[in-house]
């Protein structure tokens, strides 16, 4: 099955918009934004993205009413999908388990893993008030344009995550200075404590 | 003059949207998507972040179609606003010199500096449609709501600005344990190599 026309089209928008730039929010906002604008029958279309340490998504950029800053993985639909590492598409939010209603219009919603290498880094997630509003060719697209967007993570600096998680690149682009630096005065340290020791 | 009741409901709703998270994007995209519901006739509002080394504004959270990503200290309102540290509130932005077109829709604009301490760390952006749509009131109300985000800003890890600029906090808050644990392992080894020497 290929994509749709529509999706298409969108799909070379989203490329057009985030490949040239090298901030993660800047990315999320606009493809939110892009989204929100193309996609009828929407009421809420956006991020949240994953603390690793506290296994938690944290609202990211969206377009829509205010929402829940925080869901805990494995909880609603979002952390749901993020824990399994799978899309979900809900045709009627209601009778999914443990459903967090953030905006009561939403009926039916769509929700897939964002991902940096294999690692889930968070989601993006689209709620509409018609039952049933997300297709298979829905699904297809919106993939299409979420593997895009994997994409041009990995080309970002690691301090865009710091919030959200310790890489070994966290670690080698600010901390392993520090850590070096430490070593150093520490040896130095503890041979002067040697010394005096043999002196006295 | 005090402000609008309108104003003094936004002001309490913001408080309250932001004062139990610690989450910079999670506080900035709420914060623009209730400006967004309850202001009547603007067509875009959100935020522009400081990235202090190369003195870019980057797109932060907003609502409103896809937007320009990067803005140039002292371009345009919004980086005129950032550098010279004080808000524009600006009646026919065709007439602002260095005005940037991110939608041809907006006609006026208003634009308020954040700030966490004395630092600017970006902007609060607000397009109308509609020629002089922001009066002295909506600028008082605000600036008020950016001075409820500039203390809350205070208090979030500064992890969450690591993409935007480098301050003491961020060697407080992360590298500090590196460099404690670098001394810590720096001494054992100075010990060693002392004990080492003695031996032989």
């Amino acid at each position: 099955m290929s994509l749709t026309p529509q999706y298409q089209t969108l799909l070379q928008q989203v490329k057009a918009l985030s490949e040239n730039d090298n901030n993660l929010v800047s990315i999320l906002s606009n493809i939110s934004a892009l989204l929100n604008e193309h996609l009828p029958d929407i009421n809420w279309v956006g991020f949240y993205l994953l603390q690793q340490e506290e296994k938690v998504l944290y609202l990211g950029p969206f377009q829509g009413k205010a929402a829940c800053t925080r869901i805990p993985l494995g909880s609603g639909v979002c952390g749901t999908a993020a824990k399994e590492n799978k899309t979900l598409r809900v045709a009627n939010v209601h009778e999914f388990e443990g459903h967090i209603a953030c905006d009561s219009a939403s009926n039916s919603e769509i929700v897939i893993p964002i991902k940096v290498g294999h690692d889930v880094v968070g989601v993006l997630d689209i709620d509409s008030p018609s039952l049933e509003r997300f297709s298979e060719q829905d699904q297809q697209g919106l993939e299409a344009i979420v593997q895009v967007l994997n994409k041009q993570l990995e080309t970002l600096d690691a301090d865009n995550f710091a919030v959200y998680y310790e890489t070994p690149n966290n670690l080698s682009y600010k901390s392993a200075k520090y850590l070096s630096f430490g070593v150093t005065i520490g040896i130095i340290l503890g041979l002067i404590f040697s010394g005096l020791f043999l002196l006295f």
